[in-house]
């Protein structure tokens, strides 16, 4: 599988960022780029590798910078991180990272709890990161992605309403971000209010402005999510390996959706990954070695690949999905 | 909830049958009561409450008789039965039921495995129930369902192909059958396959003659398969509370979707189900109490429902399912 493969759907694994953050155990940076390479070699064509915050804050993800110019080095990989304000982005792009994410709380309730913010503060942070974007050659200019979280319901509101949800997508175009995303960081989210508020966040700021989903697994519904998203057209999507970090509110759920169900279920319904599944499957190996004790999720890991099971690039034209 | 509200999806429980036949635990009579009892209460419509097979074979079921006579004195409620025969389905009329499912099984190697008969046998099964059901007034005949088992592919023969599930729609249709179903008995479905093998049953037996859909969660596809269901317009889906059974080749994974994450799918989305989703729940204790030490699964029974969860009967009509 070369990198220049065409691809129907980019897997964006976000593993090293979301789930190590959410665990007590740090895993060593030495596992966390054997991770990384594992991964790229399977064929994953985006990794978001870990989160400039304050080593004081999460110490899991102190290693970011090196992970960053580890992950550089992989011929076609893109490069993510996540950036939680103005002196984060400012770290990624000295690190040279290809893509940068701010994360916004549609609730504000959750966004001042989780990062002591209101909305227009941190509105504010992604103005001051567009500003430094735009006074950048465009060789250094990450793509800078607005993360619409909470944004299918939060623990503390409940229903976000829709029209929120649009307006602080607006309001983050107009700071300056290339494309904003949405989170299901609760796992509130089902298939009706997939597509209807993706619907409502692409008649505001441009179908190419919203590609992406990240979806959790609370309620056991991610997957059925992701059908949703793929009906409508959505092009990325989030998963971890493992689904590390679970729920704390929930024994049985991985946190994020699980990468190796999610390849299966797409290779399955015949959209190009570029994923080898085989391969895959076998980077769990190495991830539960550095994480001893920690539970790893998913399904097809345990079930194994069905019998006489066609991965999309192999399947009939006749196969692939409508 | 009266039984006469208007429902979008009919969910059926098959619980006390396919259940209840994969774990070495017999559940008492009384419990059983209880829990289709509790089940209708809570606002379920069908419920397949066993199975018409030798008591030496599957002692679990063995008391399928009384459990038919109990649930028809309830209000509203459909009950099934599966039958793997002309005898069980003597017995079945016998006593009553509603509707009758005998399978047949599209991997003949499985058939064979199974349930020691060639598809021919099966398919002549099927022709002296629909002649005996031929001879009987109106009022005593029950439904007849064909259930195409191992539909989306077999853990010995691998794909099965779709001209052979259509082939042998036509000829349980042929032999006297009302409907037929489809069954991923090995949890091999994905949401593309749902809608070709579903539009190609439908373009050879008529739209109306198939309605449901039966899905293991094996590889955790389950619920992405429901949403594929729900798009091209099954209306019928099998569940099983709790998931009771497990998969044995896939240690997290319920047999049948569990049918607590399901409903909350389904009204979620908008789809009225009937079913009020907290005594759905309180179900569980039941059922637990019946089966100590068995495994119950499900996502949302651990997460909870949403803060703010609307059902679909109250929510606005802009919010329905498209």
């Amino acid at each position: 599988m070369t990198a220049a493969a065409k691809i129907d759907i980019l897997v964006s694994e976000v593993g090293p960022r979301d789930g190590l953050q959410s665990i007590a155990a740090v895993m060593p940076t030495a596992a966390k780029k054997a991770w990384i390479s594992a991964e790229a070699a399977a064929g994953v064509r985006e990794i978001e590798v870990g989160s400039f915050v304050p080593a004081s804050l999460l110490p899991q993800l102190a290693d970011t910078a090196e992970l960053v110019a580890h992950a550089l080095t992989i011929d076609g990989l893109s490069v993510a991180v996540l950036v939680p304000n103005f002196k984060g982005a400012q770290r990624a792009i000295e690190c040279g990272a290809h893509k940068i994410t701010l994360p916004l709380s549609c609730s504000e309730s959750h966004s001042l709890k989780n990062l002591r913010r209101t909305h227009a503060q941190v509105i504010e942070e992604a103005r001051a990161i567009g500003e430094l974007l735009r006074s950048l050659p465009a060789a250094r200019r990450p793509c800078f992605e607005g993360a619409l979280s909470t944004a299918f319901g939060c623990t503390i509101e409940g229903l976000v309403p829709e029209r929120k949800v649009v307006e602080l997508a607006e309001a983050l175009m107009a700071a300056g971000c290339d494309e904003v995303g949405l989170s299901d960081t609760t796992g509130y989210a089902n298939p009706t209010q997939v597509r209807s508020l993706t619907r409502a966040v692409w008649a505001a700021v441009g179908r190419d402005r919203l590609t992406g989903l990240h979806l959790h697994n609370t309620r056991g519904q991610g997957l059925a999510n992701v059908v949703a998203a793929l009906d409508i057209g959505l092009t990325t999507l989030d998963a971890s390996l493992g689904g590390i970090g679970g729920c704390p509110f929930a024994p049985g759920a991985s946190g994020n959706i699980v990468t190796e169900d999610l390849v299966f279920l797409l290779e399955a319904m015949g959209y190009r990954t570029g994923i080898d599944i085989d391969r895959l499957l076998a980077v769990r190996r190495l991830v539960q070695a550095a994480l001893p004790g920690e539970t790893l999720y998913g399904f097809v890991p345990d079930a194994g690949l069905p019998k006489g099971f066609v991965p999309a690039a192999a399947q009939a034209p006749a196969l692939v999905a409508e």
